[in-house]
Parts: C-alpha cells; structure tokens; sequence
C-alpha cells in the first residue's frame, strides 16, 4: 500500500464518498503535468472562440480543433496509463474483476 | 460585410489581412451555435481541471475525457460542413483546386 | 474534359447503370495501386483467420487487426483523394452541390 | 488443450513455442464467431477489389471501406475483451504486470 511513494497514480478505496469511497491518487509530479496540459487546452478552446469571432478562416480553425483533439488524446492516454497501472491492477489483485467491465467500456467511448 | 444572404457560411477573398485577406463569414445563428458549443467545453475542460485537482476516480475523468473528444468533433464537423459548403463550392467555381488539397490534409487529421 | 488524358481518376456521367450511369474513373497505375494493396489487406485477414486458428496469442493478434485497420485507412486516404480531385470538382463545377451533401455523409462515416 | 471450463478465452503459458509459450485459448463459440465475421470481411475486401475493377463510383466504395472499417473494429473490441478477460487478469494475479506495457501500447495502436 503506498504511503509516501506516491508517484504513480493509485486508486483508494474507503472514506465516504458517495461513490463509494473510490479516488484517484496521482502524483504531485503527475498532477502538474495533467494541469498544464489542461490549462493549455482551455487557453486553445477559448482561442477558437476567439478565431470563430474574428471570422478566421475555417480551415484554419479545423486546424486548431485538431490539434486540441491530439491534445485531449494525450491527456485521455495519461490518465488511461495512470488508471491501469495503479486502479487496475490493484482491484485485479483484490479479485475484483469489474473493473474489467468497467474500463472496457471506457475504452470504447476513447476508441470512438 | 455580406448584406442579405448570410444564412450559410462564406469564404472571403480580398482584404488585407496577412494571409491573404481570406475569411470565413458564418451567420449569426452559426456564429452562436458554435460559440454555445464552445463555451460548454471550456466549462468541460475546467471542470477535468477540478477533477483531477480533488482526485476524482480516473475512469470518471476518463469518461468526461471522451465526452469533451465527442463534443469538439461535432464542432469540427460543424464547420467542416460550413466551409465545404461554402468556401470549398466557391473557390472550385472560381477554378481555384487547390483549396482541395488544403481540405485532404485537414481531413487526414481530423481522421487520426 | 479528360479524353485520353486519364493518369488521374474521374466520374464519369452517362450511361445506363442503375445507379444513374455514374462510375469512378481511375487511372491504370491507381487501379494497380489499390489492387495491390486490397490482395495484401486480403492476405492479411486470412493471415488473422489462421491466427486465431492455431490460438495466437491474443496481443499478437490484435496488433495485426491494428495494422490491418491502418492499411484499410491508407486505401480510403487514397480513394477520397481521388474522389475530391476529380468527381467533387467537375461535378460542383456542373453546379451539382448534392455531391457535398454525399461527402459529408462519407466523411462522417470514415472518422468515426 | 482445455477440456471443461471453454468458455471464456484464457491464456496459455509453457510449451516450447518461439514467444515463449503464450497462446490464447478462445472458446469454440468465440473461435466461430470471429471466423464468421473475419469471413464476412475478406468477402468484403473483395468484394472492394471488384468494385475498383468495375469503376464503381468512388463514394460508394469508401462507403463500403468504412463498412469494413466497423466490421473489423468489431473483431478488435472481441479479441481485446477477451484478452483483457483471461490474459490480462490472470497475468496480472501472477504479479506479471509487464502485461499492462504491452496492452498500453496496443489499445495506443488501436485508438489511432
């Protein structure tokens, strides 16, 4: 069970959440790293507003919404590796296979 | 500034804009559809953001993720509609073929 | 319009097929491209029939049908490309924009 | 070779194969059912390969690739469920999680 070693995202189970108790624990190191990412994701959506508002070019904001698509993709693999090396295969160890279910079903909706 | 028929999307030429004055013209009802659109995910991108910040489960982020990725794909193919209807009809009438090869890249990665 | 000139594909109006006479034109060296490709997608798939006959394991396996998915994409890269070159243009060139309506269609069906 | 309990896929480990003895074991039903649909897909690529030989039009091809596409995304999801379900949960309660490397970089293939 981590204690201090937490740099690997780990899955908490217990508390009185009403989701049962069930928590995501990234690192700090990790932590930042995701919030960086999404603050540069909210900063390239409001470009895009922006660039709708000046009337840019289109193309040229289809370019923009792909790049945040690459982005969201990259934060959604992080976390998708964070969730399977901590999550995953704690519960797997604990004998709680639903979180097979589960995450096949949030792999679908990525693969999309 | 188009006049009368601003129902659909329109591609400008002309001006003096650094690349090369081309605009995109979309209607009002366009502009605000995308902008309502737009606002719902940088709403969805800060809530990831507190997401993470209170350790939130990471399949709960990660099906938040994949919600924001169908959200900015119906934008792209909102605009990618507006501009295919307008400018991509427009500069083809106007023998100008080379907006196709612009259009194959943007679609190769909005495919990815 | 192409006569003999047919090193590039294109759509061909007249005739008296089912389907209003409108056929695809592609050059012999494009027709000998895909070819190739569809007989090694073709051998490919039989290669996962056996796969899954002799119990491959099963990553092995998912990264073929991977690879297979990533063959069949190029094949389509290529076939729309023909198609915008040749069909999109002369066809909005005839005035006839429904072909818009019929790509976004496909294209909407080829991202997902 | 499994005699009773077929009914999930499992995977196998010894034996003197060159990858080290690892095969996946998928029920007789499961076995069917992907050479039905991997069936039904090398019908389809040739079915593609007439059309190109006829000159159908193009956009009914790549509308007949993106059928492909689904049909062997489908064959994916089958074979990645499964493997998630046997290989993957029994790897990981014998502590191998290098399974998790492997699985990580194939769902990364298969959600380009």
């Amino acid at each position: 069970m981590p204690t201090d070693n937490e740099q690997e995202a780990a899955c908490h189970s217990g508390g009185d959440e009403h989701d049962g108790g069930r928590k995501s624990h990234h690192s700090d190191q990790m932590k930042a790293n995701l919030m960086t990412r999404l603050n540069r994701i909210e900063g390239q959506v409001r470009g895009v507003k922006g660039m709708i508002e000046k009337d840019t070019y289109c193309d040229d904001v289809l370019n923009q919404i792909a790049a945040i698509q690459s982005a969201l993709g990259s934060v959604g693999k992080l976390l998708l590796e964070g969730h399977m090396r901590s999550c995953v295969i704690e519960r797997i160890q604990e004998g709680e296979s639903a979180v097979i279910d589960e995450l096949l079903v949030t792999i679908n909706k990525l693969m999309k």
